[in-house]
Parts: structure tokens; C-alpha cells; sequence
């Protein structure tokens, strides 16, 4: 059996997962490195098998993806991570520029149905270049900005999300190619089970992974700490209800043509 | 509309989910506080509404309950404080007196399966008086056993179940009366949802609740944090597997007729 290859992304908000299961070690195993856009393509085109990655990829294409249950990249309010940096107040971007970084779908659609859905506007988009009105990053890029303080307005889509609706925002999920998990269910349920696992161990061990973390040295190990508080690793019923508003929502807006089925794969052996 | 009823337990594992749900407040809840077999009575005599309370009892009446999705009190493993203390290897019990806490019921299913269905002996129960050769404690009272040292072995029934089935084992769900759901379900989905969020703040704040905890007056801060970092509030899809296989022995021992259905309550506002 050739090994699972599975998506390992090195912005902070995956590194305590990542150092915990490093730490367990799992078998069978083949990490392949990339940002959230370059990890989508690649499980795409089937050069990875598993990866947690943009639930945008999920929705756009729910028939050759499934996800494991119970772990994603989610937010319960502020995520800190994922900034909409403005020189207006949001009610005020109506024909204005807004620049979109290509790091991320689901991101991208966020500011979409915050801006249109919520508020009816109808923004300018481009890539994030120096005209913008508003500029949306994520990640690490996101956390350096805010950190250099130059925009007059930032705003956290996790809180406004959470604001709008009462609910969790998903960011990613854990994305498996179906002919990968049919190939070899055993091998995706054991990654499954190293991941609950792994989650648990980081959990529980926060502060040591801070001083394990290479984000430590330019955030610092508090700030990290502080990040690491506003990820929910979690994918509850009350995060799948999250996630499918929004499915409906980038289904109203053309993004997708229905809300797909949100069952996750069937790692439980019975 | 009268507040829910939500059973409360004083256990060392439960402090965490309690003091940070103290924290966020819980507008509409009375709390009524009991160890496990009281609040499992309390449930079946419907004077409280909702509590984290013995898996046993949901598999004993599951016509009479429902369960919140995603939350449990387990453990992958070793859990500290479900401790069969004995005289004797396990499996030189045959024949011998086994004596049985009355304050749970799971755990003496547990005990049950692993001494008859997993190594075939045919024990003679008891409570746990003077004359016994093992005695099952849970609890504070086990850990409090464990520190006293006076018993040459020590069981952790946790550990025994993940090596015999590789699943986590779930001691308590949250049991919610199916009455009390239909007469509000709002209510409960708001208390499912105020639990997901302190569990987070819980997992992410451990060292400052050791420092809040009564229990860290007689076990210690460092050993307070080293005995939470066993326990898993989930429930996910690998322990609901966990749940069903327990399920299956109970009821190949006589202990329950059927194998119930796991679906917990329907919470999510579709």
C-alpha cells in the first residue's frame, strides 16, 4: 500500500495539530508542504490525498471530496487571522476597490457575502494592490499587518460572521480524495484517529508547543498563545449548521450551484 | 417558559466544563448538584432536565432520553479515576468477591465486561465492604485510593478498555430527558451551544482553573492538571464507535436487550 499523502500547511493557526501528531508519530504517512490555495489545486489533481483545507474547495466540488468528522479550522467569534484591512467603514466599500489575496477561497467568499449579502453592496474586486480601498488577507500576512498597525480599520471575518449568524465560521475542513479513501479506508481512519488524538495532546499542552513554535520567535510566545485561543479544531453540530448557512449564502450568490450533502466520510468501523 | 434543570456533579473531572460555563454565565439554567447515581436518578424521575450523566443509564432507556451531539466525559486510555484495586492479578479473580461502588453504574458494566466477556472469569459481586479481594472505586474517592497506595494492584479501567478495543471509552453523555427537549428545545440547544464554548475556554485555559479548583487544595495543581489532561470532552464519530462496542457486550451480558440507536438530539436550527 503506498503511504497516505496528506496536506501539511505552515501558517500558526495548524502548528500545535502538526507538532502534536509529529510528536505521536503516523505510520504510513507522507507530508506535502503548501498555502491553503496551492494545497486545494493539489488535492484537485490528485497529488495529495488528505489535506485541511478550504471548505470553499468542499462546496465547489462535494463529489469528489468527502471530509473526516469532527476536526476542522473554525473560528467561535474572532479568528484574528483572517482581516479585512480598510480605509473606510465596511458600510462604506460600495463601488469602491476591494483587493482579494489569492492565498484563499473561503475567505474570498466570506468578504463576498458579507459585503453583498449582508450589506447589498456592490464592491470593486482585484488583486491586493496598492489602490485598494480595502485589502482582505489571511494567515500569517494577516497577523504581520495587524501587527504593523498601518490600515485605519481592520475587521475580523470570524467575528462578523459569528455576529451575523450566531454560529461558528469553518474555515477549512479535512478534505480527502473519495477514490483515496475507498482505496484504502483503514490507512484514512488511522489518520482520523492520530488526528483526535493529536488534538487532544495539543489541547492539553499549549504552552510547551509555544516554545516549540517558529511563530513564537517573531509573534512572541503570549501573542501565539493568545492566537491559538481563537481556533476551534472542532467540527460540532453547531459548526456544520455554520457551515451550511454559508453554503447557502455562496449558493445565493452563484458561487456554487446547490448546498451539498454535509455528511462526513464513514471512518466508524461498525 | 421555567428554567431547565441542568445536574451539576462535584467531580474533579467535571470542574473544568463548570467553572468556565460559571464564567460565560448561562442565562435560564438552575443547577442541581449530585454525584453520578444521583443524578441518574433525578433524570429518570424527571426532576432534572438535563445532566452529564452515566452512558449506562442512556443504553438502559434510551426511549426515555436523547443526548447533546460532540460532548461526553471519556478518555482515550488511561482516565485515573475508574480504578479497580486488587489483591490479585485480573486474571486470578475467578471465584473471588469483587466489590462495586454504588455510585456508578458504567463502570460496573465496565468492570463486568473486561472480567466475564473478556477473560471468561465468574466473579462474586459485592459492595465494597472489608472482605473483598478487588474493590471498583470511581471518582474522587479513587483518586483519593490511588494516593493512599494501600492496594498492591492497581487497574485503570480505561486503559484496560482502549488496549481491548483500540476506541475511547465514553463514561457520561449529556442526557437530556426527550420531554424536556420538545418542551424547549431552544433552551437546550442554547445550553449545547454555551457547553461547546466553555469546553474551548476550558482546554485553553487549564492552568488558570487548577488555580480556581477546590480539588487543587488536596491533589496538587501540577497533579489537578496531569489528571485533566486524561480526560476528553468529546464525542466524536471514533468514540461514538467506542460507545456502540460497549453497547454490544452490555447487552451480550443481559445488561440491557438491545443495542439502542446513537443519534444524539437533533440541536442544529436548520
Amino acid at each position: 500500500m503506498r503511504p497516505l499523502r496528506v496536506g501539511r500547511i505552515g501558517f500558526a493557526n495548524c502548528t500545535p495539530l502538526y507538532l502534536a501528531l509529529e510528536e505521536a508519530g503516523l505510520p504510513g504517512v507522507e507530508y506535502v508542504e503548501g498555502v491553503p490555495a496551492e494545497l486545494n489545486r493539489m488535492l484537485r489533481e490528485g497529488r495529495v490525498d488528505l489535506a485541511p483545507s478550504s471548505s470553499a474547495e468542499y462546496l465547489a466540488r462535494p463529489g469528489l471530496y468527502g471530509f473526516l468528522p469532527d476536526l476542522s479550522i473554525s473560528s467561535i467569534g474572532p479568528v484574528a487571522s483572517v482581516l479585512l484591512f480598510s480605509r473606510h467603514a465596511l458600510e462604506d466599500l460600495d463601488g469602491r476597490t476591494v483587493g482579494l489575496t489569492p492565498a484563499s477561497a473561503t475567505s474570498v467568499w466570506l468578504v463576498r457575502v458579507l459585503l453583498e449579502r449582508r450589506l447589498g453592496l456592490t464592491p470593486r474586486y482585484a488583486g491586493p494592490g496598492d489602490g485598494c480601498d480595502a485589502v482582505l488577507w489571511i494567515g500569517d500576512r494577516a497577523l504581520r499587518e495587524a501587527r504593523a498597525g498601518a490600515w485605519p480599520r481592520v475587521y475580523d471575518l470570524g467575528a462578523l460572521w459569528h455576529e451575523a449568524t450566531g454560529t461558528p465560521f469553518v474555515f477549512a475542513l479535512w478534505i480527502c480524495r473519495r477514490e483515496a479513501f475507498e482505496a484504502d479506508p483503514q490507512g484514512v481512519r488511522r489518520v482520523y484517529r492520530a488526528l483526535v488524538e493529536a488534538r487532544q495532546r495539543a489541547y492539553r499542552t499549549y504552552p510547551q508547543l509555544a516554545r516549540r513554535a517558529p511563530e513564537a520567535a517573531w509573534m512572541g510566545e503570549p501573542e501565539l498563545l493568545a492566537y491559538w485561543q481563537t481556533i476551534s479544531y472542532d467540527l460540532t453540530a453547531w459548526h456544520r449548521e455554520g457551515l451550511r448557512r454559508f453554503a447557502a449564502e455562496a449558493a445565493a450568490l452563484g458561487l456554487i450551484d446547490a448546498v451539498p450533502p454535509l455528511a462526513p466520510l464513514p471512518v466508524e468501523e461498525v
